[in-house]
């Protein structure tokens, strides 16, 4: 949910990051059907294969979730994809990448006219990940958290066969645990670092996160994944974050206690995952970076992109195939 | 001799950096006699102890060095110290840890007025190190280099006793090639990757950097210190830049390839040197991460100091003792 939002800058002087959290907040399954999980603010849409187009910029850690949970679910026949590029400017993600700049699906630039179609004069943040129906061209929703949970649980027909189990039934309640203090301290802790407007909201941010991260160090040194022997959305959830880690957070947001490479459990696990098919073939270290470096112009004004860290360590052996 | 200067920016659209060279370029030495080595282009000063004061602020590499020198040589009763505090506003130097915000031997709060009063409409950056001359509050010197030079080549006769020999004169010719090399590689490669113009420069800038790095790594898998098994001026000249690199370079200037503690030889070099008497004491990270991420607001403009890294990591053992 990186967001290309309307103010005019990321760092409010004096105060502590806040993330809006109010988006579109429909939802999509099966039949339509009131989903067994989470809040129905919005419209129920039907599961409908060739319908929806997910658009997740490979930059954004947000929608990098959903890149991958598409992946490990299969789902890549039944829910296309649109890449808007790295950089953006307060109006919107646009389709930069594409061949004449425009979603070659849904025909439009600036992924903001898929939120003006439907809500003309949209006045929140264009974000990814978003779903469109590819019919009306229309936005569905881009409440994060729901998209990845909902394409588990309510595309399940459509998974393809062997597909993991992300929300093991029996895992539920320990997960929802793991997931919130993983967003909270982790996912948007590093965003609370590096947008801090204050010195005292920086080190309250980074106190704060790296807490947590020797938490996840400590829970990971006897399990090989989060939640056990066995890859869940808790594991997505924090890969995204740690894989942006030294590239990006570790000096753009000041994140710099110590570089992921520093932590032995968490850097195994995170290239556990990187080289598990759905992950690491996600992952492009130069739009992430050009991401962070350009986009936020009030703490990077130069612009300029490091070149640094070398990516080549995500391939070494991480040895974590004998733990349980 | 970190300046600050009369630009308002450190970072030049479109340009390399190139580092003003212009000093005031007096000499200090024995007897006022025509010194054995470097040049001639202003005044020659005689050596008397009491008379001069060395000022050097903890945050800046330069004045580090200076601070180093007179330790290591016992200087320290024969040539008076102020501390000028890491921050500063465009105008001067100045003296803000001071009681009062005044120097207690020269009396000024600006360290520009020491310039000011020798040359009244002083055009160029107000620097550290500088050497004042006590008597009349004027600025002697801030020809950096040549400041730990004629420390050991024209104070000997007050060196303490068993002070290193700095300077041996069989490793003369070599210690020019390797000094040369640190310095426009790696002292002022550092500067170049932070203060880069353009994404180009940066680029380039970083290259060379890590190219000398390279070298620096390979040659000190043999040799305890750069010159072999005992300390010299070129060892502090390239301390003063280690010992920042995590705390400011890596993030700071994107110097991020990697972090000096992942390059073996050279880390522990460091924390060799880190912890020999002379060098360890005078290094205050608090003040070197104040200068950096507070005086640079075009490259950190938001004013917010990094809490990281952890700078216990200097006091384990380093494992070079059987060096030669």
């Amino acid at each position: 949910m990186t967001t290309s939002d309307h103010t005019p800058s990321y760092v409010e002087k004096g105060k502590g990051f806040d993330r809006d959290m109010t988006y579109v907040p429909d939802r999509i399954t099966a039949g339509a059907r009131t989903p067994e999980h989470g809040p129905v603010n919005g419209e129920l849409w039907p599961v409908e294969p060739g319908r929806y187009r997910l658009i997740a910029a490979r930059a954004c850690p947000w929608a990098n979730r959903a890149i991958i949970v598409r992946e490990l679910l299969g789902l890549q026949d039944v829910i296309s994809i649109g890449l808007p590029g790295p950089t953006h400017d307060q109006r919107s993600w646009t389709f930069d990448l594409d061949e004449g700049e425009v979603d070659p699906v849904l025909g439009i630039h600036f992924l903001k006219d898929a939120y003006e179609k439907r809500f003309p004069g949209y006045p929140r943040g264009i974000t990814v990940p978003t779903i469109v129906d590819e019919r009306t061209g229309e936005i569905v929703t881009n409440d994060f958290p729901w998209i990845t949970h909902d394409f588990f649980h309510e595309w399940k027909e459509f998974h393809a066969e062997g597909a993991p189990n992300l929300w093991p039934e029996e895992l539920r309640e320990e997960m929802d645990v793991v997931n919130k203090r993983v967003f909270t301290e982790v996912n948007n802790g590093v965003y609370r670092c590096g947008f801090a407007g204050s010195q005292e909201a920086y080190e309250d941010a980074y106190d704060r996160l790296f807490t947590a991260l020797d938490w996840l160090e400590e829970r990971l040194a006897t399990r090989r994944y989060l939640m056990g022997s066995a890859i869940t959305e808790a594991d997505v959830r924090l890969f995204t974050t740690l894989v942006r880690f030294d590239a990006v957070y570790h000096g753009h947001f000041k994140c710099n206690r110590n570089k992921l490479t520093e932590m032995p459990n968490l850097w195994g696990y995170a290239r556990d995952l990187f080289q598990t098919p759905g992950f690491g073939e996600t992952v492009d270290f130069d739009q992430i970076k050009a991401h962070y470096y350009v986009v936020h112009s009030d703490i990077n004004p130069t612009g300029i992109v490091p070149k640094g860290p070398d990516a080549a360590v995500w391939e070494t052996s991480h040895g974590r195939e004998s733990l349980a």
